[in-house]
């Protein structure tokens, strides 16, 4: 089964290099855009799904600091990880 | 408008972060896990959604060793950048 995990930094928590793309945008010609969040983006296959909420815990993300989306590519469902 | 833009390493790209996940899982216990390869996460606000392929070209992803998707989430439609 294919699976995708959107990582991203927790609301409130600082995100320099979005905020660093918000700042490039305007010089390179591009107005009116906002609220630039950069994560991370994690593709693989396996073999049990159920598995992929504590591999977020304990790999993929920083609980901590980062939320985690996890969507199923062949069955359309999608968890999230902070509810 | 909201808009989210999926950015991986191309086909054939190495994709050493995405190695090292799959060899660390099975040591966290986590069998059956391949394929895996690590991309960005960049979601933003904008006014203009058309202006984002040209965004990604210039500053986003590198078009060199990077593919880019582009998910409009209040319209939903999705554009590739490698056709």
């Amino acid at each position: 089964m294919k699976a995708r995990v959107l990582i991203r930094p927790k609301e409130g928590i600082l995100d320099p290099q979005g905020q660093t793309v918000e700042r490039a945008l305007p010089a390179l010609g591009f107005h009116g855009a906002s609220h630039v969040r950069i994560g991370r983006l994690v593709e693989l296959e396996l073999d049990d799904p159920e598995q992929l909420p504590a591999m977020c815990e304990k790999l993929l993300a920083n609980p901590l600091i980062e939320d985690y989306e996890v969507e199923l590519l062949d069955g359309g469902d999608s968890t999230n990880g902070a509810p």
